[in-house]
Protein backbone atom coordinates (compact mmCIF):
# COMPACT_ATOMS: atom_id res chain seq x y z
CA UNK A 1 0.00 0.00 0.00
CA UNK A 2 0.85 3.62 -0.75
CA UNK A 3 -0.38 6.16 1.42
CA UNK A 4 -0.14 9.84 -0.24
CA UNK A 5 0.61 11.91 2.90
CA UNK A 6 1.98 15.39 4.21
CA UNK A 7 3.65 15.43 7.29
CA UNK A 8 1.96 18.24 9.12
CA UNK A 9 -1.66 17.21 7.73
CA UNK A 10 -3.78 16.01 10.86
CA UNK A 11 -5.80 13.78 8.85
CA UNK A 12 -2.82 11.95 7.09
CA UNK A 13 -1.40 11.78 10.59
CA UNK A 14 -4.90 10.13 11.69
CA UNK A 15 -3.99 6.97 8.93
CA UNK A 16 -0.42 6.81 10.03
CA UNK A 17 -1.60 6.28 13.39
CA UNK A 18 -4.64 3.44 12.40
CA UNK A 19 -1.84 1.59 10.23
CA UNK A 20 0.73 2.10 13.56
CA UNK A 21 -1.91 0.27 15.66
CA UNK A 22 -2.82 -2.37 12.93
CA UNK A 23 0.76 -2.68 12.40
CA UNK A 24 0.43 -2.95 8.84
CA UNK A 25 2.90 -1.20 6.42
CA UNK A 26 3.13 1.01 4.19
CA UNK A 27 4.99 3.61 1.62
CA UNK A 28 4.72 6.93 2.29
CA UNK A 29 4.53 9.29 -0.49
CA UNK A 30 4.80 13.31 0.43
CA UNK A 31 2.53 15.18 -1.41
CA UNK A 32 3.73 18.60 -0.29
CA UNK A 33 0.56 20.86 -0.10
CA UNK A 34 2.93 24.06 0.46
CA UNK A 35 4.13 23.76 -2.74
CA UNK A 36 0.71 22.94 -3.89
CA UNK A 37 1.63 18.97 -5.87
CA UNK A 38 -1.90 18.60 -4.15
CA UNK A 39 -2.94 20.47 -7.41
CA UNK A 40 -1.03 19.26 -9.82
CA UNK A 41 -2.93 17.05 -12.42
CA UNK A 42 -0.98 13.73 -11.90
CA UNK A 43 -2.42 13.80 -8.04
CA UNK A 44 -5.87 15.27 -8.55
CA UNK A 45 -6.50 12.08 -10.62
CA UNK A 46 -5.79 10.30 -7.48
CA UNK A 47 -7.90 12.38 -6.05
CA UNK A 48 -10.34 15.12 -7.61
CA UNK A 49 -10.23 17.25 -4.41
CA UNK A 50 -6.66 17.70 -4.28
CA UNK A 51 -6.68 16.91 -0.25
CA UNK A 52 -4.44 13.58 1.16
CA UNK A 53 -4.58 11.25 2.39
CA UNK A 54 -5.37 9.41 0.00
CA UNK A 55 -4.40 5.20 0.45
CA UNK A 56 -3.24 3.36 -2.59
CA UNK A 57 -4.30 -0.39 -2.25
CA UNK A 58 -1.71 -2.84 -4.23
CA UNK A 59 -4.04 -3.63 -6.94
CA UNK A 60 -4.33 0.40 -7.52
CA UNK A 61 -7.70 0.87 -6.00
CA UNK A 62 -7.22 4.77 -4.16
CA UNK A 63 -9.43 5.17 -0.90
CA UNK A 64 -9.74 8.60 0.22
CA UNK A 65 -11.09 10.68 3.53
CA UNK A 66 -9.35 9.54 6.73
CA UNK A 67 -12.79 8.47 8.08
CA UNK A 68 -13.38 5.96 5.41
CA UNK A 69 -9.50 4.68 4.90
CA UNK A 70 -9.89 4.22 9.19
CA UNK A 71 -12.57 2.49 9.07
CA UNK A 72 -11.77 0.37 5.79
CA UNK A 73 -8.24 -0.78 7.37
CA UNK A 74 -10.19 -2.00 10.51
CA UNK A 75 -12.51 -4.43 8.56
CA UNK A 76 -9.65 -5.78 6.07
CA UNK A 77 -6.81 -5.91 7.67
CA UNK A 78 -5.79 -8.11 11.35
CA UNK A 79 -4.27 -6.61 14.20
CA UNK A 80 -5.39 -4.94 16.83
CA UNK A 81 -9.10 -3.55 16.34
CA UNK A 82 -9.09 0.09 16.08
CA UNK A 83 -12.91 0.07 16.93
CA UNK A 84 -14.83 -1.90 19.18
CA UNK A 85 -17.11 -4.86 18.83
CA UNK A 86 -20.03 -3.45 20.78
CA UNK A 87 -22.82 -1.51 18.60
CA UNK A 88 -23.15 0.69 21.53
CA UNK A 89 -19.21 1.34 22.44
CA UNK A 90 -18.90 1.90 18.45
CA UNK A 91 -21.18 4.32 18.58
CA UNK A 92 -19.41 6.14 21.06
CA UNK A 93 -15.95 5.65 19.18
CA UNK A 94 -17.53 7.21 16.48
CA UNK A 95 -19.05 10.35 18.32
CA UNK A 96 -15.85 11.05 19.98
CA UNK A 97 -14.24 11.03 16.64
CA UNK A 98 -16.06 12.34 14.68
CA UNK A 99 -16.25 15.75 17.56
CA UNK A 100 -13.01 16.00 16.66
CA UNK A 101 -12.79 15.12 12.53
CA UNK A 102 -16.68 17.34 12.23
CA UNK A 103 -16.65 19.79 14.64
CA UNK A 104 -12.90 20.49 15.36
CA UNK A 105 -10.31 20.05 12.43
CA UNK A 106 -12.42 21.11 9.34
CA UNK A 107 -12.40 24.49 10.86
CA UNK A 108 -8.51 25.11 11.69
CA UNK A 109 -7.84 23.20 8.03
CA UNK A 110 -5.15 24.97 5.83
CA UNK A 111 -7.33 25.64 2.98
CA UNK A 112 -9.55 27.89 5.32
CA UNK A 113 -7.07 29.42 7.79
CA UNK A 114 -5.95 30.85 3.75
CA UNK A 115 -9.20 31.91 2.90
CA UNK A 116 -9.86 33.81 6.32
CA UNK A 117 -6.48 35.51 5.15
CA UNK A 118 -6.96 35.98 1.59
CA UNK A 119 -10.29 36.95 0.02
CA UNK A 120 -11.43 38.18 4.17
CA UNK A 121 -8.18 40.19 4.55
CA UNK A 122 -7.72 39.00 8.51
CA UNK A 123 -4.18 38.31 9.61
CA UNK A 124 -2.58 35.32 10.86
CA UNK A 125 -2.67 36.27 14.41
CA UNK A 126 -6.56 36.53 13.81
CA UNK A 127 -6.60 32.59 11.40
CA UNK A 128 -4.98 31.24 14.50
CA UNK A 129 -7.01 32.82 17.42
CA UNK A 130 -10.03 31.59 14.84
CA UNK A 131 -8.41 27.87 15.01
CA UNK A 132 -7.81 27.77 18.43
CA UNK A 133 -11.40 29.49 19.81
CA UNK A 134 -13.24 26.14 17.61
CA UNK A 135 -10.45 23.63 19.01
CA UNK A 136 -11.63 25.19 22.90
CA UNK A 137 -14.94 24.57 22.27
CA UNK A 138 -14.35 21.46 20.79
CA UNK A 139 -11.86 20.08 23.15
CA UNK A 140 -13.92 21.27 26.29
CA UNK A 141 -16.78 19.43 25.66
CA UNK A 142 -14.40 16.02 24.54
CA UNK A 143 -12.67 16.68 27.99
CA UNK A 144 -16.34 16.37 29.89
CA UNK A 145 -17.21 13.09 27.70
CA UNK A 146 -13.63 11.23 28.28
CA UNK A 147 -13.68 12.49 31.23
CA UNK A 148 -16.65 9.63 32.05
CA UNK A 149 -13.88 6.94 32.09
CA UNK A 150 -10.57 6.29 34.01
CA UNK A 151 -9.39 4.13 31.19
CA UNK A 152 -5.82 4.56 30.30
CA UNK A 153 -7.40 5.29 27.02
CA UNK A 154 -10.14 6.84 25.78
CA UNK A 155 -11.77 3.53 25.06
CA UNK A 156 -10.04 1.50 27.59
CA UNK A 157 -6.33 -0.23 27.79
CA UNK A 158 -5.05 0.48 24.64
CA UNK A 159 -4.93 2.82 21.57
CA UNK A 160 -7.91 3.01 19.01
CA UNK A 161 -9.87 5.11 16.31
CA UNK A 162 -10.29 7.50 19.02
CA UNK A 163 -6.32 8.34 19.12
CA UNK A 164 -6.35 8.58 15.74
CA UNK A 165 -8.19 11.55 15.69
CA UNK A 166 -7.07 12.75 19.29
CA UNK A 167 -3.03 12.75 18.87
CA UNK A 168 -3.10 14.99 15.15
CA UNK A 169 -6.10 17.85 16.98
CA UNK A 170 -3.18 18.13 20.16
CA UNK A 171 -0.92 18.53 18.15
CA UNK A 172 -1.94 21.20 15.80
CA UNK A 173 -3.96 22.71 18.67
CA UNK A 174 -0.27 23.29 20.10
CA UNK A 175 0.42 25.09 16.78
CA UNK A 176 -2.92 27.39 17.51
CA UNK A 177 -1.61 28.37 20.59
CA UNK A 178 -4.56 26.69 22.58
CA UNK A 179 -4.38 26.38 26.56
CA UNK A 180 -4.66 23.07 27.16
CA UNK A 181 -4.25 23.46 30.57
CA UNK A 182 -8.20 22.97 30.54
CA UNK A 183 -8.07 19.57 28.95
CA UNK A 184 -5.86 17.21 31.92
CA UNK A 185 -7.80 13.96 30.55
CA UNK A 186 -7.09 14.62 26.59
CA UNK A 187 -3.08 15.04 27.75
CA UNK A 188 -2.84 12.12 29.91
CA UNK A 189 -4.15 9.90 26.90
CA UNK A 190 -1.79 11.76 25.01
CA UNK A 191 1.17 10.82 27.17
CA UNK A 192 -0.49 7.07 27.58
CA UNK A 193 -0.04 6.93 23.80
CA UNK A 194 3.66 8.06 23.45
CA UNK A 195 4.49 4.88 24.93
CA UNK A 196 3.70 2.97 22.03
CA UNK A 197 6.87 3.11 19.58
CA UNK A 198 4.31 2.16 16.27
CA UNK A 199 2.51 5.15 17.21
CA UNK A 200 5.04 7.57 17.89
CA UNK A 201 6.42 7.03 14.29
CA UNK A 202 4.00 8.42 12.87
CA UNK A 203 4.00 11.51 14.25
CA UNK A 204 4.56 14.73 12.37
CA UNK A 205 8.14 15.51 12.77
CA UNK A 206 9.00 11.59 12.38
CA UNK A 207 8.21 11.56 8.62
CA UNK A 208 10.92 11.92 5.65
CA UNK A 209 9.15 15.47 4.89
CA UNK A 210 9.35 17.07 7.89
CA UNK A 211 11.21 20.36 7.85
CA UNK B 1 -36.07 6.57 20.46
CA UNK B 2 -36.86 10.18 20.49
CA UNK B 3 -34.53 11.96 18.34
CA UNK B 4 -33.77 15.75 19.24
CA UNK B 5 -33.59 17.65 15.85
CA UNK B 6 -33.86 21.36 15.19
CA UNK B 7 -35.85 21.32 11.46
CA UNK B 8 -33.29 23.02 9.63
CA UNK B 9 -30.35 21.71 10.66
CA UNK B 10 -28.56 19.72 8.28
CA UNK B 11 -27.64 16.76 10.56
CA UNK B 12 -30.24 16.03 11.96
CA UNK B 13 -32.14 16.30 8.74
CA UNK B 14 -29.10 13.30 7.49
CA UNK B 15 -30.47 11.35 10.49
CA UNK B 16 -34.23 11.71 9.95
CA UNK B 17 -33.67 10.51 6.13
CA UNK B 18 -31.57 7.94 7.76
CA UNK B 19 -34.50 6.39 10.01
CA UNK B 20 -36.70 7.02 6.66
CA UNK B 21 -35.09 4.81 5.06
CA UNK B 22 -34.81 1.94 7.65
CA UNK B 23 -38.17 2.17 8.28
CA UNK B 24 -37.75 2.72 11.81
CA UNK B 25 -40.31 5.43 13.84
CA UNK B 26 -39.19 7.65 16.27
CA UNK B 27 -40.48 10.81 18.30
CA UNK B 28 -39.01 14.27 17.04
CA UNK B 29 -38.20 16.57 19.91
CA UNK B 30 -37.78 19.41 18.78
CA UNK B 31 -34.73 21.89 20.07
CA UNK B 32 -35.06 25.51 19.27
CA UNK B 33 -31.38 26.53 18.23
CA UNK B 34 -32.56 29.63 17.50
CA UNK B 35 -33.74 30.79 20.97
CA UNK B 36 -30.71 28.53 22.55
CA UNK B 37 -32.37 25.60 23.73
CA UNK B 38 -29.71 23.35 22.52
CA UNK B 39 -27.38 25.62 25.42
CA UNK B 40 -29.77 25.18 27.94
CA UNK B 41 -28.90 22.46 31.09
CA UNK B 42 -31.76 20.26 30.38
CA UNK B 43 -30.23 19.73 27.10
CA UNK B 44 -26.39 19.99 27.88
CA UNK B 45 -26.93 17.04 29.84
CA UNK B 46 -27.73 14.75 26.93
CA UNK B 47 -24.96 16.72 25.05
CA UNK B 48 -22.14 18.51 26.52
CA UNK B 49 -21.60 20.29 23.10
CA UNK B 50 -24.58 21.85 23.25
CA UNK B 51 -25.20 20.13 19.50
CA UNK B 52 -28.27 18.11 17.42
CA UNK B 53 -28.30 15.54 16.31
CA UNK B 54 -29.10 13.41 19.61
CA UNK B 55 -30.67 10.29 19.52
CA UNK B 56 -32.45 8.78 22.90
CA UNK B 57 -32.48 4.82 22.68
CA UNK B 58 -35.76 3.32 24.66
CA UNK B 59 -33.32 2.42 28.09
CA UNK B 60 -32.06 6.33 27.93
CA UNK B 61 -29.19 5.87 26.49
CA UNK B 62 -27.56 8.95 24.24
CA UNK B 63 -25.90 9.08 20.75
CA UNK B 64 -24.56 12.03 19.33
CA UNK B 65 -23.04 13.11 16.28
CA UNK B 66 -24.77 12.18 12.90
CA UNK B 67 -22.51 10.37 11.40
CA UNK B 68 -21.92 8.02 14.52
CA UNK B 69 -25.97 7.80 14.74
CA UNK B 70 -26.27 6.36 10.77
CA UNK B 71 -23.52 3.89 11.46
CA UNK B 72 -25.35 2.80 14.97
CA UNK B 73 -28.89 2.39 13.30
CA UNK B 74 -27.02 0.85 10.16
CA UNK B 75 -25.55 -2.21 12.70
CA UNK B 76 -28.69 -2.41 14.66
CA UNK B 77 -32.25 -1.69 12.69
CA UNK B 78 -33.37 -4.27 10.49
CA UNK B 79 -34.42 -2.80 6.97
CA UNK B 80 -32.47 -1.74 3.95
CA UNK B 81 -29.00 -1.29 4.01
CA UNK B 82 -27.43 2.66 4.36
CA UNK B 83 -24.27 1.05 3.73
CA UNK B 84 -22.81 -1.62 1.06
CA UNK B 85 -21.52 -4.93 2.64
CA UNK B 86 -18.42 -4.88 0.41
CA UNK B 87 -15.51 -2.95 2.38
CA UNK B 88 -14.42 -1.50 -0.57
CA UNK B 89 -18.08 -0.09 -1.59
CA UNK B 90 -18.51 0.67 2.05
CA UNK B 91 -14.92 2.91 1.83
CA UNK B 92 -16.53 4.94 -0.91
CA UNK B 93 -19.48 5.41 0.52
CA UNK B 94 -17.90 6.72 3.45
CA UNK B 95 -15.51 8.59 1.40
CA UNK B 96 -18.86 10.56 -0.36
CA UNK B 97 -20.41 11.24 3.19
CA UNK B 98 -17.15 12.76 4.71
CA UNK B 99 -16.73 14.97 2.23
CA UNK B 100 -19.70 16.59 2.93
CA UNK B 101 -19.35 15.75 6.62
CA UNK B 102 -15.78 17.21 6.84
CA UNK B 103 -15.43 19.27 4.21
CA UNK B 104 -18.68 21.25 3.23
CA UNK B 105 -21.46 21.10 6.39
CA UNK B 106 -19.17 22.32 9.13
CA UNK B 107 -17.83 25.32 7.51
CA UNK B 108 -21.61 26.67 7.06
CA UNK B 109 -22.77 25.32 10.34
CA UNK B 110 -24.75 28.42 12.09
CA UNK B 111 -22.07 28.52 14.95
CA UNK B 112 -19.42 29.49 12.49
CA UNK B 113 -21.55 31.58 10.35
CA UNK B 114 -22.54 33.48 13.09
CA UNK B 115 -18.34 34.04 14.60
CA UNK B 116 -18.00 34.98 11.04
CA UNK B 117 -20.33 38.12 12.08
CA UNK B 118 -19.60 38.55 15.23
CA UNK B 119 -16.37 39.15 16.52
CA UNK B 120 -15.29 38.94 12.70
CA UNK B 121 -17.10 41.83 11.76
CA UNK B 122 -18.48 40.22 8.05
CA UNK B 123 -21.85 41.24 7.51
CA UNK B 124 -24.37 38.20 6.50
CA UNK B 125 -23.61 38.71 2.25
CA UNK B 126 -20.04 37.89 3.34
CA UNK B 127 -20.71 34.95 5.46
CA UNK B 128 -22.92 33.60 2.96
CA UNK B 129 -20.87 34.05 0.08
CA UNK B 130 -18.27 31.90 2.30
CA UNK B 131 -20.46 29.13 3.01
CA UNK B 132 -21.07 29.15 -1.04
CA UNK B 133 -17.61 29.40 -1.89
CA UNK B 134 -17.00 26.04 0.20
CA UNK B 135 -19.97 24.72 -0.62
CA UNK B 136 -18.84 24.92 -4.48
CA UNK B 137 -15.54 23.42 -3.87
CA UNK B 138 -16.77 19.99 -2.56
CA UNK B 139 -19.78 20.10 -4.74
CA UNK B 140 -17.53 20.30 -7.57
CA UNK B 141 -15.25 16.99 -6.35
CA UNK B 142 -18.36 15.17 -5.55
CA UNK B 143 -20.01 15.83 -9.04
CA UNK B 144 -17.18 13.90 -10.78
CA UNK B 145 -16.61 11.23 -8.32
CA UNK B 146 -20.55 10.56 -8.51
CA UNK B 147 -20.32 10.69 -12.38
CA UNK B 148 -18.36 7.66 -12.74
CA UNK B 149 -21.46 5.91 -11.75
CA UNK B 150 -24.40 5.75 -13.96
CA UNK B 151 -27.11 4.67 -10.94
CA UNK B 152 -30.29 6.33 -10.19
CA UNK B 153 -28.64 7.00 -6.78
CA UNK B 154 -25.03 7.57 -5.18
CA UNK B 155 -24.20 3.89 -5.11
CA UNK B 156 -27.45 2.19 -7.06
CA UNK B 157 -31.05 1.94 -7.33
CA UNK B 158 -31.33 2.82 -3.66
CA UNK B 159 -30.76 5.57 -1.44
CA UNK B 160 -28.11 5.03 1.28
CA UNK B 161 -25.80 7.08 3.50
CA UNK B 162 -24.95 8.55 0.61
CA UNK B 163 -28.18 10.63 0.13
CA UNK B 164 -28.61 10.98 4.24
CA UNK B 165 -25.75 13.59 3.50
CA UNK B 166 -26.32 14.76 0.17
CA UNK B 167 -29.95 16.07 0.52
CA UNK B 168 -29.68 18.00 3.49
CA UNK B 169 -26.32 19.56 2.04
CA UNK B 170 -28.13 20.49 -1.50
CA UNK B 171 -31.13 22.18 0.46
CA UNK B 172 -28.19 24.09 2.63
CA UNK B 173 -26.98 24.96 -0.83
CA UNK B 174 -29.83 26.56 -1.60
CA UNK B 175 -30.56 29.07 1.42
CA UNK B 176 -26.47 30.17 0.76
CA UNK B 177 -27.55 31.20 -2.81
CA UNK B 178 -24.94 28.17 -4.28
CA UNK B 179 -24.87 27.87 -8.13
CA UNK B 180 -26.24 24.69 -8.77
CA UNK B 181 -25.52 24.56 -12.10
CA UNK B 182 -22.64 22.33 -12.74
CA UNK B 183 -23.84 19.84 -10.35
CA UNK B 184 -26.49 18.22 -12.53
CA UNK B 185 -25.74 14.48 -11.22
CA UNK B 186 -25.85 15.92 -7.96
CA UNK B 187 -29.92 17.41 -8.71
CA UNK B 188 -30.97 14.30 -10.60
CA UNK B 189 -30.19 12.19 -7.27
CA UNK B 190 -32.03 14.55 -5.68
CA UNK B 191 -34.83 14.11 -7.95
CA UNK B 192 -35.13 10.56 -7.72
CA UNK B 193 -35.40 10.58 -4.05
CA UNK B 194 -38.59 12.62 -4.27
CA UNK B 195 -40.16 9.69 -4.91
CA UNK B 196 -39.40 7.86 -1.68
CA UNK B 197 -42.38 9.53 0.35
CA UNK B 198 -40.53 8.76 3.69
CA UNK B 199 -37.61 10.67 2.93
CA UNK B 200 -39.88 13.49 1.78
CA UNK B 201 -41.30 13.59 5.24
CA UNK B 202 -37.52 13.73 6.83
CA UNK B 203 -37.59 17.45 5.03
CA UNK B 204 -37.28 20.18 7.12
CA UNK B 205 -40.36 22.21 5.85
CA UNK B 206 -42.11 18.88 6.72
CA UNK B 207 -41.21 18.94 10.26
CA UNK B 208 -43.56 19.98 13.07
CA UNK B 209 -40.89 22.71 14.76
CA UNK B 210 -40.62 24.30 10.91
CA UNK B 211 -41.80 28.05 10.93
Amino acid sequence: MKLYSYWRSGTSYRVRIALAIKGASVEIVPVNLLDGAHKDESFLTRNPQGLVPTLELDDGTLLSQSPAIIEYLDETLPGPELLPEDPLQRAEARHLSALIGCDIHPLQNLRVLKYLQDPLGHNRDEAFAWAAHFIAAGFEALETLLSKADTPFAMGDAPGVVECYLLPQLYAARRFGTDLSAVPRLLAIEKAAADWPDITAAHPEQQIDAH
